[in-house]
């Protein structure tokens, strides 16, 4: 039996997410990305397509780098104003039963001891849905919002990631012992205080001394996501997380990520399959291939393309603004998790070169991802080669429009999948990690949180 | 007309909050706090009883003063477990339509950035019906979650909090004008970014150039409450409250409360009015006198007194596990936000004495405020003669179980007020600050918020 194909849902709480411009579509629903009845709505829909999880994205910035200005940004809502996204987590918890939370949090910006209470609580009200994708941040403009001139350099915010983790797996993990919570209402006792333990977390970085707030909750540690594409990204990937987010312009390239990360995480004594990859994908879909051209077609009259070099700017730091838009662009290979965005590029197709009218033109759908049009078969079978060919779990389908791209896909590309075999029919039982690796509901013995473990 | 009277539900996102030990009680659902439904079940029995919002107390430390330990804390569920309050607020305001959410979020650990986003995304998702209950922290175990050794010391706290008032204010006011956001399709502009600021905050404690992340929501600032109770406490309400939590145990003591209270807002240039006070109160009543008396002798056997001394410890400092039952406990006036715990015995009835066996026996239900015990017809009268006598709005309703003390009072004391003229038949429309002053979503001019707008 081949395995089964994963779909995660890719969206942001804000409005020009992966596609700019696509907000101004008469079909397009983005601009209520501030009410409660589209992330509810959506939440549903998502479930009855059976996706695995919701995964929304993050910054704490704004996209200032082209031009030196956020005005673009700014002006076609490229990713601003941009919402708090654990806020609408648990209406939609409320609507669904099995649809799991990815959400980005930045940890560069909170504390270990409140952020863990903020984990441990929407695990507690999702009865363990929740899902933890770990961010360092990469816009100096948040910096700023923050009291910085300008982010930690790269690699030191993975030496700051690391010391984090530390801290919070001690409060999930080593802080209230399994049976430590009574609930004896006859003995009138709730816990065994002989059974609750402060942490004692000293690290570079960070000073924890305190019992963590919340009893255990389904999951204790939240499954953890992780985005990083450069080398320290790669490492820090197979060392903790349980769910990997990557993306490239081509089979070959995803490929070899995959076997990277495979690799990477056999070398910590975990099982390569202990990952579960994900690489991004815009699916534009429709009954026949010839209306899904014919959507794709619509779709593009409504993008701006001013607004995907925004976006591209932001990813690099490089000023496309300031660029002949005829100019060649080249990849530098600096050790930067951002030069993926133009790596999807210069890396695509070795013998051709992108210039930035180019670049901008191709990312103002599905960014920096590669975008499949044609009928839910032809999405099925090309869904299928790419899992055949890469290793890839499943996908993080970005929308062009929404909730239309995800509609589209429960819709159509689902039964389509389902009928070749290469979808659940429905939710495995218990809580996200139960559904995804089927053995528990914590963290394995051998990923590194257990090794806080009392 | 007499004015009506005013009801928020006390609650706290824990087992044990104001009447420790009732948890074990068979008809209390305390212990489900960590669930979806206790939260959506509440909310809708909060606005059937036309509740004008559910303030949520919150705490980032342990009870660990009593004894120097926090086991009892621990063993008897006294305010700890405690989940973060602001998670399950979007699942409520999804069942809901008019009920605010007064929720309490110590400034002390997070940045002003961040922060208000969290508060905006709020205010967008519920619609306008969003509050913020000011407090600076009052547990050094909290401190010591954040990699603190103690508590910055209290009048230091309001250094603090009034840079970080300025800040926010900046962002919620000052960032985007009204006009900013076009939402315009046709022209396929989303804002004129010509209208919209970083905000540059270089106050002595926090350093903002951002910004704000999230386009203006229905009320900008949420609506402010507050609780301090020391003379630089009352000194920050009446210049940025709109809400004011007090607590003591006579009419006279809040009378006098309240008389300075307003006093101070009109020497801040406000109306006096435009504070509107609440006080703790617990409410026991069933159908007839005795009913409620029956219920509230049916409750004394379940309480915690040694639970109620872990609270009254952490709430003043002193370690009543270290003094001898039948002590006199003497108030020393000093200036500390949580003498007003002792305050609250001590100047009760200056005429007796208070030993610690007594105070635990008084506290254990209703904590350091009044209770009420009789039909909804006394009840009704009660809270009547509290408002008349002290110029008190109305009440913060402390419950002895839940939900059925809000049960109760929805339920029994709700139509009893209406009926007398003294309560709401419907709620005002619109955003929670015009329901509260009927006079826009906005804060006015002679608040301080409107000095830094353009």
């Amino acid at each position: 039996m081949p395995k089964h194909i994963r779909l995660n849902a890719f969206d942001m709480s804000c409005i020009g997410h992966q596609s700019p411009g696509l907000w101004t579509h008469p079909a397009d629903r983005a601009d209520t990305y501030n009410t409660l009845e589209y992330w509810t709505d959506l939440a549903k829909t998502l479930e009855r397509g059976k996706f695995d999880a919701l995964f929304l994205a993050d910054v704490l910035g704004i996209y200032d780098v082209y031009k030196a200005s956020p005005n673009t940004a700014l002006e076609h809502a490229v990713q601003v104003p941009v919402n708090d996204p654990l806020m609408p987590v648990s209406a939609m918890a409320a609507v669904t039963s099995n649809l799991g939370f990815g959400i980005t949090c930045a940890l560069s910006y909170e504390l270990p001891y409140p952020f863990a209470r903020r984990m441990s609580t929407l695990d507690h009200l999702t009865r363990g849905r929740i899902c933890w994708n770990i961010v360092t941040g990469y816009l100096d403009s948040a910096a700023r919002g923050m009291g910085m001139t300008q982010q930690v350099a790269h690699d030191d915010r993975y030496d700051v990631a690391e010391d984090y983790m530390q801290a919070v797996y001690k409060l999930w993990e080593a802080s209230w012992e399994d049976g430590a919570v009574l609930r004896d209402r006859a003995g009138r006792r709730f816990a065994d205080p002989s059974k609750i333990h402060a942490v004692h977390h000293h690290g570079p970085h960070f000073k924890v001394d305190a019992i963590h707030l919340c009893e255990p909750s389904p999951q204790r540690t939240p499954v953890l996501f992780q985005a990083g594409a450069s080398r320290r990204g790669r490492e820090f990937a197979a060392k903790h997380a349980e769910c990997v987010f990557i993306n490239g312009p081509s089979k070959k390239v995803i490929g070899n990520i995959v076997r990277d990360l495979r690799a990477r995480a056999a070398a910590c004594g975990r099982d390569p399959s202990d990952l579960v990859i994900f690489t991004m994908m815009t699916i534009i879909t429709d009954t026949t291939h010839k209306a899904a051209q014919d959507k794709y077609q619509d779709y593009r009259s409504y993008v701006s393309e001013e607004g995907a070099l925004a976006l591209m700017s932001g990813w690099t730091g490089l000023d496309f603004g300031a660029m002949d838009p005829d100019a060649v662009v080249r990849f530098d290979n600096r050790s930067n998790a951002q030069t993926s965005a133009l790596e999807a590029f210069t890396t695509a197709d070795p013998d051709r070169e992108w210039t930035v009218r180019e670049i901008a033109r191709h990312a103002a759908i599905g960014g920096r991802g590669p975008v499949i049009i044609g009928s839910a078969e032809e999405v099925a079978e090309e869904l299928r080669s790419w899992v055949e060919e890469t290793d890839i779990d499943g996908f993080n389908c970005a929308y062009a429009l929404t909730p239309g791209t995800f509609v589209d896909i429960a819709d159509l590309v689902v039964p389509e999948l389902q009928s070749r075999d290469l979808y659940k029919h429905d939710y495995a039982p218990g809580t996200f990690r139960e559904k995804l690796f089927g053995r528990g509901a914590r963290l394995p013995a051998t990923h590194p949180a257990a090794a806080v473990r009392r």
